[in-house]
C-alpha cells in the first residue's frame, strides 16, 4: 500500500435506519457514485469491490468505504489480504448485507451481475452502459422517478441520455409533443486515460441513425427522437448539437425555453459572450473554480446566447460531463427503489445538497 | 533564398490562345489552385502575388510561376529583387496582363480588391471566405455553372457549401425538394498552422443557427438548409452530420442514394467496415496513398455504411479536406466566366483529367 | 454578476495580529494563491484586485475575498460598482492596508508595479513570469528561505524553477556539486485555454540553451545546470527528461537519491508500473482522487521506476503541475518578507496542513 | 476489388540484369520501400506480400507489384483470387523468384521469418523494430555501410536511429570521439492511426536511460551515447533534444558544425526565424509543399538557429519523419548486400536522384 499525501477522509457513521448501499466496481463512476451515497443522511455504504487489489483499492481504503473483492473465489479474496488490504470477503458476503447494489462494473458484464443480486434478493441499479433489455426499466430522475419507484431494480441512463432528458422533458411537458434531432460530438476518451486515440482524427459511428438518441425514450416514449455520433481527440465532455421541432401553437419563445430550463435542476444556464466560457474547456474550469471535488460538474451547461427558437425550431447546444451527470441519479435511483421519497423533485434537492455539504460547498 | 532539395518543376509554356489567370495571394489556397490551372492547356499562369519577398516565394520561384508583389509601392517592389527574388512588378502590373484574376487573399480582403479588378476591367474570382453580398454571384461546379456563364465575377463557395453541394444537388434534382440539417464538425486548425488551438476542447459556434449551411442558398436556392457548427482539436478535414428530409414520394432507396453518388463528380463512396478506413485519420492517409499532391483530397468523402434511408429521413456523414475541395471548382469557374465551355461536366471531367496528368496520376 | 451553484464560501476572520496580504491580479495563479493564503492562521487577505468587472469577480465575491480595481482611476472602479459588484477601491487604497502585495499579474507588468509598490511602503512578491533582474531576489521554499529572511521583496520563480529546485538542491547538498541537462517537455496551454495550439505539433524553443533551467541558478548558483525546451500539445502538466552528472566520490545509488527526495517536502514520489500511473494523465487523476482543489498538484511527481544511477550519471523523470507548484511557495515567501519563520521547512509543514485542513482533506 | 479514382502506375519493366528484390509485408514502410526500389533501375520489384485480400492490395495492384501471401497456406493463398486480387503464391514462391528479401512486417516477427529466408537461400534486410541480436548485422548508409558489403543480410536501424547517426557520424569523424545525451520526444502514433493516444497527456518511457539512443552504437560503437524518451500526442515527426560534449581541442564551432551538416547527404538545414518553420507541423507542410510522395521527408530536419556549440558542449534539435526517413537506407543496404556499390555516397546519391525522378521531382 502506497501511503501518499491526504485523502478525503469522511466519516462514515453506518445507522440502521439507513439504506445499505454497496457499490459493485469502484472506477471512474463507482468512486464518484460512494461518495454521492456517504454524503446522504439516508444511506449508507456498506461495502465496494475491486477484482484485485490494486492501487484503487486506497482510494477506498482512505475513505473508509469497507473492501471486497468482486469475486468469490477464496485465492483472489485472499489475495488483499496478501497485499495489505482488509478485505470483508466476496461478492456474494457483500450482497448478503446490503440492502441495494448499484452496479458500476465495465459495460456488459450485467447479464451475470443480475442473476446474482436476484439470486442475492436485493434491489439492483445498472448504469447506462448496460442495455435497456437486461433490466427491462431505466431511470431518470426527472423523466420516470415514479414509474421506478419500488421496483425490483433498474439502469441509470447513459451520461449522454440522462443530459438528454434533462432538457427535453421540460420541453415536452410544456409542448406536448416533441421531434428531436441530435448529433453528438464525443470526447473519445476520459482525462485519466493515456491509451484511447485518436489523436488528430475525428471518427463517425457508422451506425446510423445511433443508438445514443433513441435511448431517451426508455425513459420518456413520447419523445421522437434520433441521433448521429462522432468522436472527438478530446477528453473533456461531449457536446449535444440539438435541432427541436416543436408542435404547431407550442406558444414558447426563445426566452421561455431558457426560462424553462433555469427552473430545471441540474441544469446551468450561462452566456458564452459575457462569461468568457466559449468552450468545454472553459465550463471545466469553471467547475473547477467553484470547487467541485474531482472537477465534476453534475449539471448540463447549456450556452444562453447558442439558443435559438425560429417558428418550430429550437436550436441549442449542451455539454455534458460524461464521468459525473449520472452520479446524482443513482442516489435517487436508490430512494425510488426503496420507495421513500416518491417526488423526485424533493429527492433531487436532498441529493445536491447532501453532496454540497459534504464536499464543504453548502 | 534557401536551396533546397526537389521542388515540382513543370515546364509551363505560355501559348497566346490560353486564358491568362494571375493568382493574387500565394498561401494555401492559392498555392494549390495555382498548380491545378497549370495543369490545364487552356490555361496559363501569369503570375502569383506575395505581399513580402518571403520563404513562400521560394514555392513560386522552383515551379516557374512569375512572382509579383500584392502592392503596387515601388520600395516594396523592390524589397523582392533587394531579397533575390525577381519581381514582375505590382498588383497592377499584373492585372495588366491577366484576362482573370482568382482572388486568393486571406478572408474580407475582398471588397477592397473589387474595385481594383473591376477598374483594371479583368474577370475575377473570390474564394468562400468572402460574403456573397460582395460579390452578387457565387459558384459550385455541380451547382449554378450555367448562371456564372460569363458573368464579371463570382465567388468559388467555401469548403463547406462545395461539399454540402456536392451530395445535395443531386438529391434535390432527384426529389424535387429538400429539407436540410447540417450539424458541422469542423477542424479548428490546418495542418501547417501551429498557433490556434484548442488543444484539448470543444467549441461550439454560439450563433445559431449558423451561417455554414444556409451558404449553400447561394448557390442553389432550392435547398431549404440550416446548420449549427463545433470546432475540435484536429488539423485534418472537417465532418458534416447531415440529417435530409426527402418530399413524399420521393421514390428513393438507400441503395439509390448511393448510386445517385456514385455517378456525381468529385463524390468518392467507400465502405469503412471493408477498407477500414474508420475516420477522418485513414481517409487522408489514403489521399496520400493514391499519391495527390500535398496529400490533397478534392473529392468528398462518404462512408457507404454510414448512409441510411428509412422513410423520409436520410442520415449520412461526408469528410470534407478544407484545404483542397475547391482547388478544381477555380478552374471550372474560369471558364464559366470566359464562356468557353458551357457544360459543367465537360469542364469538371477536363479539369480533374488534366490535373491527374499533371501530378503523374493519369 | 450570475447567480449559480454553489462556491466554496470560507468564513474569512480578519484578525488584528496576522500578516495583511494584498493579491494583485486574481487569475490562474491569483485565485489558487488567495486561497492558500487564506488557509493560513497567521495571514489574512485584505484583498484581490480585477481590471475591471468580469465573471471572473464572482469567484473573489463568493469567497469573501475584497475586490480592488487593478487601476486607480475612478471611472474604472465605478464600473464595478454598475456591474454590481462591490469594490473597496484602487489599487493604491489597497496597497495602503497592506503588509505584503503578492503580484499575479499576467508577466512582463512587473517593473511598472514594481514602483507602485515600493512608493506605499509595502513588501512585496512576484511570480516567475517577471525576471531576476527586476527584482534582485528570487526565492524557492527549499533553496534560499534564509537568504530572503526579511528582505523587501522577492519573486517566486517559475514552476519549472521551482520543480527542479525540489530534486536537485537536496542533490546538491547531499554531493556537493551537480552538473545538470533538462529537457523540458512543455504543455503549451492551460486547462480552461481554448485559443493556443499546437493542435498536432512540436515546437522547439530556438534559443539554445534555453533560459529555463539556468534560472535554478538564480536561487542555488552552485547548481550547474542548462537546458533545452519543447512545447507539445497538451494542457496538463510540464514533463522534466533530466540528466544528472553526480561528482567523484559521490556515495549515492538509486535507493539513497530516492530516499532522500521521499523525505523531502512537495515530492512525491510513485511507481509507475505498480500504481497505472504511467503518464500525466494518471497524475493528474490521481490528484483529482485525492480530492485536491482544482485537481492541483503542489508536489513535483518523480516515478520510482524512471530514476536510474549508474556511476555519476542519474537519469530521471519529474512531472510539474504547472499552474499550481508555486502556489504554497508564496505562503512561504510571505513569512520569510516578513520574518515571522526562520525555518523553511516548519513554514512548509505550517503552510502544506493548512492548506490541506482548509480544503477538508486534514 | 474497390475501384475509385487514379493511382499512381509506373510502369515497371522487369530486366534480367537487376537485382530482384522482395518486400514481405505491404504497410506504412513496406509501400514506401517498394516505390523507392522500383523508382532504380539496378533493381526490380518481383513481389510484395500481404496477411490477406484487403483494401491494402489495390494499392500493389495499382501499382503494378504483384501480389504474393504472407503464407504458404493453400487456403490463404486462394483467399485472394477469391476476392478478386491476383496472387502470384505464397512466400515461398516469393522467395523462391528473388535475390533479397526486404522484411517490412510488423515488429517482432523476425526470429521466425530468418529462418525462412536463410532457408530459401536469399539476402535479407530487416527493419529497426527488430533487436540487432536477432540478426548480427546493423546498418545505416552513413555509418556502416563498407562493413555491409556482401553480407548475408542485415537490420536497418529504426528511425530514429537512422536520424542520430546521420548527424552524429559526421561529428565523431570530425572530433574523433563524441558523448552523446539525448531526449527523444516521440510521436504517439503514425498519422493514418485513429486509435492510439494519448490524446491529452505526456507519457515517460520508464526504462531509464531509453534503448533508443544506444541502438546507435549498434552501427558505430565508438559514439558513446545515452536516451530518455517520452511520447506525446502527436502524429507527425519525432523530435530529438540533444546535447553532445565534444572532446578538448575539438576546434569546431557552431558554423563549421552546420557546414558539416550541410554537406552530409539526407540533412536539411533550415533557419526557424527566417523561414516560419517553427514546428513539426510547418516541417510536414514544407514536405507537401515539394512535392514529396505521402508527403515525406527522407531527411533530417535540423533547425539552424537552434544549434550552439559553446566549449565542449553543443546543443540541437531535429525532427524525424518516422515513416520515410529510413526508406532510401534500404535501398543502399540493397546495393551492401549484393555488393554492388562500395560507396556509400555515391549509392546515396543515386538511390535519391532515382526517387526524385520517379516521382516527378528531377
Amino acid at each position: 500500500m502506497v501511503d501518499v499525501v491526504q485523502f478525503i477522509g469522511p466519516v462514515l457513521t453506518s445507522e440502521s435506519m439507513t439504506i445499505k448501499v454497496a457499490i459493485n466496481g469502484y472506477g471512474t463512476i463507482g468512486k464518484r457514485v460512494a461518495d454521492a451515497v456517504a454524503a446522504q443522511d439516508d444511506m449508507t455504504i456498506i461495502g465496494v469491490t475491486k477484482t484485485r487489489p490494486s492501487f484503487g483499492c486506497d482510494l477506498a481504503v482512505r475513505k473508509g468505504y469497507p473492501l471486497f473483492c468482486t469475486f468469490d473465489e477464496p485465492s483472489k479474496i485472499q489475495a488483499f489480504a496478501d497485499a495489505g488490504y482488509a478485505c470483508g470477503g466476496g461478492i456474494t458476503d457483500l450482497l448478503s448485507q446490503c440492502d441495494v447494489v448499484i452496479d458500476c462494473s465495465p459495460g456488459k458484464a450485467g447479464a451475470a451481475n443480475l442473476e446474482r443480486y436476484k439470486a442475492a434478493g436485493v434491489k439492483w441499479i445498472f448504469q447506462g452502459g448496460e442495455k435497456h433489455a437486461t433490466t427491462g426499466m431505466s431511470y431518470t430522475s426527472c423523466a420516470n422517478h415514479t414509474e421506478n419507484l419500488n421496483a425490483e431494480g433498474t439502469r441509470v441512463v447513459s451520461c449522454n441520455t440522462t443530459g438528454l432528458s434533462r432538457t427535453l422533458v421540460p420541453l415536452l411537458e410544456a409542448c406536448g409533443s416533441l421531434k428531436v434531432e441530435c448529433t453528438m460530438i464525443r470526447r473519445a476518451a476520459d482525462p485519466g486515460d493515456s491509451k484511447k486515440g485518436p489523436i488528430n482524427a475525428i471518427t463517425p459511428v457508422l451506425k446510423v441513425p445511433s443508438h445514443h438518441g433513441p435511448d431517451v425514450m426508455t425513459v420518456r416514449p413520447e419523445i421522437d427522437i434520433t441521433s448521429l455520433a462522432v468522436a472527438v481527440p478530446t477528453t473533456i465532455m461531449h457536446m449535444h448539437a440539438i435541432v427541436a421541432t416543436l408542435p404547431d401553437g407550442h406558444g414558447m419563445t426563445t426566452e421561455s425555453v431558457l426560462n424553462l430550463w433555469r427552473q430545471q435542476p441540474r441544469v446551468i444556464i450561462m452566456n458564452g459572450g459575457e462569461t468568457g466560457i466559449t468552450s468545454t474547456a472553459e465550463v471545466m474550469e469553471f467547475a473547477r473554480d467553484i470547487g467541485r471535488t474531482w472537477g465534476d460538474l453534475h449539471e448540463i451547461f447549456v450556452w444562453e446566447d447558442g439558443v435559438k427558437l425560429e417558428d418550430n425550431t429550437l436550436w441549442y447546444f449542451q455539454a455534458i460531463h460524461q464521468e459525473s451527470d449520472v452520479v446524482p441519479e443513482n442516489v435517487d435511483a436508490v430512494r425510488a427503489l426503496m420507495g421513500t421519497e416518491d417526488d423526485w423533485k424533493v429527492s433531487v434537492n436532498k441529493t445536491d445538497a447532501a453532496i454540497a455539504a459534504f464536499n464543504g460547498l453548502a
